[in-house]
């Protein structure tokens, strides 16, 4: 099979029209019109067969996991989504998993009407790495690196269920206890329209792509503050009560990845009307800690004493 | 090591200060100025070790080509580089691998002062994954679709080299033929001022990366014309006349990928003019052939018979 065919069943099963396409898919390059009077914000993330998701992960949920991590560091800056290219490197050219996997990315492009504007494939090791586009008015992007001392910190949804999916698959958990775990493993939701409400509020944001820790230690080291987490405020979805206890359960909401929430922080003047603004659009936020004078991020429990981990939350190459 | 400090490594050996970067790299996201009045070219390109590359080839060099490849194809558009994405999957943390390929990477950066704003790196096998962005004014890009009857076809530089790189080495060839070849191969230059010179001239342009007749094909598909092209008018380098004689040094220069000069079409009116342009920016070309009533691209020899290879460049998973 020939690459041109491998572009041509993907192409056409993403065909979202957008009038600030001039030219997609088929020359060298794609031809954008950014909408004047915004900033463009971009970003790329790729993901490794075997190191990223596990190697029996159906195609379908590849493919909506290579753009929803995209999506979710868009949601993170408060960008409104657009574009994106897609370079897919495949050991072979399996025209039904490129369906599959063609499907599952379409599927989440066309919630959040993002045009598939361009992209390679390649033969070698099952790797994806999308790059995706989106805009913001001008200055008013989310960042890590405004959160002050006296903010309160929040996240949205709950923590924990895509690490505890892969902890129960390999315990071998009833798959009736596992599927809403595995749906957030499998088909995380960026939340872009909580990124977008909460521009001009958060004063900081970040998504929970590699543990709640380890993503609030960049907020407090671009910052230049402390983070102090309350462990018992973290928020649990029933599937993760169902099936994890105590220290491990803690341990799954403070140090897993993959959950795709996003963590921001505000000042509390403005949170109780940003909470109510965040659940009319139906994604619901929970005050998990704050910002104060210091370093580092330490959560605590109800007892007031320091919560240590063994690892928070992983880092490639650690 | 982290994956942090990786980043830090490649983001330290790429600071190229340019205004519309209003956030780099540290965030989830870049935040970037598009100028007012301009359309936005887009594209990304992989490169996996073994495939797209020697496994022997050092890293200064995968990093230069990396982003050639990708500036390539921007040149081929008619646009003017401005950003780029590296995401950058890697067996272990290699941070001698990794200065190399970021000095290579940013020399060719400097060059045509391109701001690296974001990436990603992994741990998997080594794949690079680069994403460009440059600036058209309105309707100018320089598309695959434009050639029409009676246009004469060109090409910039020589032919063959890249494709002559591969074969001499397996040959052992002396080091002292090879050379020139091999930086061919190892540090294509994209034809970026010949590609902006083209705007508003050239009907059709595409780069030469998987071999002439290749590349040609997809400007006569898309443009709905047949390609001649005469064999014996293609240019060839001295370290190719050097090295390789009749049939095989047309094989080279027909079928051999990797060149990353531009292959256009122009009206015959335009020629003269055009070709004293390209010359006065160091940037020579010649006319190999004209646009016909048809389909598809033949090449013919001095006596106007048609030239067949055994294949007209390599297309992956072919």
């Amino acid at each position: 099979m020939a690459e041109f065919d491998l572009i041509e069943r993907i192409r056409s099963r993403c065909e979202i029209a957008r009038n600030d396409v001039r030219l997609g898919i088929g020359d060298d390059a794609a031809i954008l019109a950014p909408p004047p009077g915004h900033e463009l914000v971009v970003c790329t993330d790729t993901l490794v067969a075997g190191v990223h998701f596990p190697l029996d992960t159906p195609a379908e949920a590849i493919g909506w996991k290579a753009l929803a991590v995209n999506l979710s560091d868009l949601a993170a800056m408060g960008a409104t989504p657009a574009w994106a290219l897609l370079a897919l490197t495949l050991p072979e050219a399996d025209a039904d998993f490129v369906d599959r996997f063609a499907s599952g990315f379409a599927a989440l492009a066309a919630q959040h009407h993002v045009a598939l504007v361009g992209g390679d494939t390649t033969s070698g090791p099952l790797t994806i790495t999308v790059t995706v586009h989106g805009f913001v008015p001008p200055g008013q992007a989310l960042r890590r690196d405004g959160a002050r001392v006296g903010d309160q910190v929040f996240v949205t949804g709950t923590l924990g269920d895509a690490a505890a999916a892969l902890v129960a698959r390999r315990r071998h958990t009833p798959a009736s206890q596992r599927e809403a775990l595995d749906v957030r493993l499998d088909r995380p939701e960026p939340r872009l329209a909580c990124g977008a409400a909460l521009r001009g509020q958060a004063t900081a944001c970040i998504d929970v792509s590699d543990g709640l820790l380890a993503d609030l230690r960049h907020v407090a080291a671009r910052s230049g503050v402390g983070i102090e987490i309350d462990a018992a405020a973290l928020p649990a979805s029933p599937a993760l009560l169902g099936a994890f206890d105590g220290d491990e359960r803690l341990a799954l909401q403070l140090g897993g990845g993959d959950d795709y929430e996003l963590a921001f922080t505000a000042a509390p003047a403005l949170a109780g009307d940003l909470l109510r603004d965040l659940a009319r659009i139906g994604c619901g936020a929970t005050r998990i800690g704050r910002v104060v004078d210091g370093e580092g991020v330490q959560a605590f429990d109800a007892t007031g004493a320091a919560v240590t981990l063994a690892r928070g939350g992983w880092e490639h190459f650690a």
